[in-house]
């Protein structure tokens, strides 16, 4: 660890978490806890960890929803998600990678070099994924400092030799696994990764489901953080306080108690991931008049849908695995070809969450997500549903504009 | 086609290529026939695709070096390379496709969308491929305007059920092509598509052997035009013209002729390919005192290297196919990962055409070849090679700032 320019890091955090979290007004209680997590970012968690370590259990970094969770805990190891969401850490990446890169892959690479992010450091294997091309190359770099896998994306799921690739991907990294940690996968302890991981995706669906009242109970930035959070904690703990949270959600509901406006305008943020610290547009929406309902992307709904059968699970491995691989390559990532899923279900959870109006979000030079947006955005007019698109970084130059056009959009909203 | 707006593009052209292509002194030849070629466009090979197409031969366009001519041949098909090289169409696909993506994938899209092209409006099928996923997802809107098939590519080639995915991505196109044309691959026709593919690649290489001598026969721009019109004229005809023009060259060398001004210092173009009419960087190395001697592109050492050995191929279908595959599996291109391959093999020209300078060139937002510039850099400078990273488009805003720093590259070298 680099640990003066890690102390410069998270001196910037408090500040900026003060002024976009901790300025909201009747937050939930629940958030007490995501409060303590972000305060103390850098100590609870990779303590825990290191702790792990020295008991015996392997520590696994990803970058993506693509990498499943259920096979690293079924092997006695813990996935840690690694993605960056600060400008921080990018200035080191860009002396490796061209500076016209997407923000979260240069943040990424950047904390490795940089020695200033202490889940990178304590990560006996990263696994990466070929999802993006960005990501993909900038792997073969990462690797000069950090011992990597990476499981190869089929583009076309809906192939009979994709799904048998990716099977085969699948069993591969079992076999990385099982080498990096010694253990043995069996049936049974997949049934029980797979029990695990879907309580934590139930637990963050019932909090979105929770988001469809008007007001809803919590905010879109609160909800955000707590995706963004489990896809690092404690896989029974993230799945308690979420659980937690959603049953106060409920009372909120009951009791007729949220720290939204009711006028506020109904928005779903699309398209690319916000890892944390990256809570620049749920910020400008929600102080511009916006309420925001649902992420479509993968620190949301990506990430916590697709729940499975844990009744009908075969008790077969190599079953239990085929099960397993056909849940992931049913997600709609838009490194897919051709990924009308997603179309649907960015106009399904229009309608369900009841939006007025469709931010679609994209990082700079994200070509998938980027591309994407004339067939999002000529599906969204077709039903009537407001559209605008926005596209940005980590950096705070912009937020200016940003604020102008977000207002004018909100408020052209009926 | 828009006859209008195509006469516009066209009329530009003739200036461009006088300017580039005939101010050269003491040219083989042999390039008459490229400068006719060039001269009617959109005029012969059109008409001869036309009179095809109405004497019952399909036509099928690509835009990359994996999709397999030899099958398309053996099919009594035709392949036509559909690359764009032009600003001209660009505006046209930027109603589709965000302004930040590579110039040749705008460029081809345009080309459809605006219908200026006439091979595009020829097709019968265009194959699309998962190389890059700028084309990935345009191909997504291309296939609103005409027939499209795209074939997979496995990011890591070296792993078994890569290999395995592969073999089936050529099986499924053979099935596609079969439906289109209505003829059957048989092993006699598979063989006889490969040896005709055989001898064009062999005639290009051939060529570039040539390149080797001091100072070449031949100019760099004239050689890569040899390559740019082979990837969409007849198969004979381009292996015919390049094996006159091979011919020459030895006599050329025999006799010490030569266009190229012994002074020259001799570069590699190494990175992005060059689609007719980009031949920007090939002209200011060119009239800044440099020659080049080997592109190490697409359009240039991997199109036409990886001869199959026509004396052992195998008599059975399955095993031809699968050579097939194999040959196009070992091309080097950035799309896979890692890529070594490229790496030495930019090594190993440098080292073979006894390159003084090495240019990598760059489209914009280009990313995988981008990032692949870091190792490649590393490598060259570890082996006391010069190295200039350029990074353009097919606009001519920038030409000046280029001749400025390819000029005091080439000064500096030795």
């Amino acid at each position: 660890m680099d640990l003066e320019t890690h102390d410069m890091l998270l001196d910037a955090l408090p500040g900026l978490y003060e002024k976009i979290y901790l300025s909201q007004s009747n937050r939930p209680e629940g958030m007490g806890f995501y409060d303590l997590v972000v305060s103390d970012i850098h100590g609870i968690r990779p303590k825990e960890l290191v702790d792990a370590k020295k008991a015996g259990n392997k520590i696994i970094g990803a970058f993506c929803v693509y990498v499943p969770e259920e096979i690293v805990l079924a092997l006695d190891a813990i996935l840690v998600g690694l993605c960056g969401g600060t400008e921080f850490s990018m200035p080191a990446a860009e002396e490796y990678l061209p500076r016209n890169l997407c923000a979260l892959i240069k943040s990424s690479l950047g904390f490795k070099v940089q020695k200033t992010c202490a889940y990178y450091q304590v990560c006996d294997l990263i696994i990466g994924e070929t999802t993006c091309e960005g990501k993909k190359k900038m792997f073969e770099i990462l690797e000069e400092h950090t011992p990597m896998y990476v499981i190869q994306m089929p583009p076309k799921p809906d192939q009979a030799n994709s799904k048998e690739f990716w099977l085969q991907e699948m069993k591969n990294l079992i076999v990385k696994l099982e080498e990096i940690t010694g253990n043995e996968l069996t049936a049974e302890k997949l049934k029980e990764g797979i029990r695990l991981v879907n309580e934590k995706r139930t637990a963050l669906q019932r909090i979105a489901e929770t988001r469809k009242e008007h007001p809803p109970p919590i905010s879109g930035k609160d909800a955000l953080l707590v995706t963004q959070v489990a896809f690092y904690d404690d896989v029974a703990r993230a799945t308690q306080k979420a659980t937690e949270l959603y049953e106060e959600l409920q009372d909120r509901i009951k009791n007729g108690v949220s720290g939204v406006d009711p006028s506020a305008k109904r928005i779903m943020i699309s398209g690319t991931p916000m890892a944390i610290p990256n809570w620049k547009m749920h910020d400008i929406v929600e102080t511009s008049g916006g309420v925001v309902v649902i992420e479509e992307n993968c620190t949301g709904a990506r990430y916590y849908s697709k729940i499975m059968d844990v009744d009908s699970l075969p008790d077969d491995l190599n079953e239990l695995i085929t099960a397993l691989a056909d849940r992931y390559l049913d997600l709609d990532c838009a490194c897919f070809t051709p990924n009308d899923p997603r179309l649907e279900n960015i106009l399904k959870y229009a309608e369900e969450f009841k939006v007025d109006g469709v931010i679609y979000y994209c990082l700079q030079n994200c070509l998938t997500y980027s591309i994407e947006v004339y067939k999002a955005e000529r599906a969204l007019k077709e039903k009537g549903i407001p559209f605008l698109k926005i596209e940005t970084d980590y950096g705070t130059e912009d937020v200016g504009q940003l604020y102008t056009r977000v207002e004018a959009f909100i408020e052209m909203l009926k």
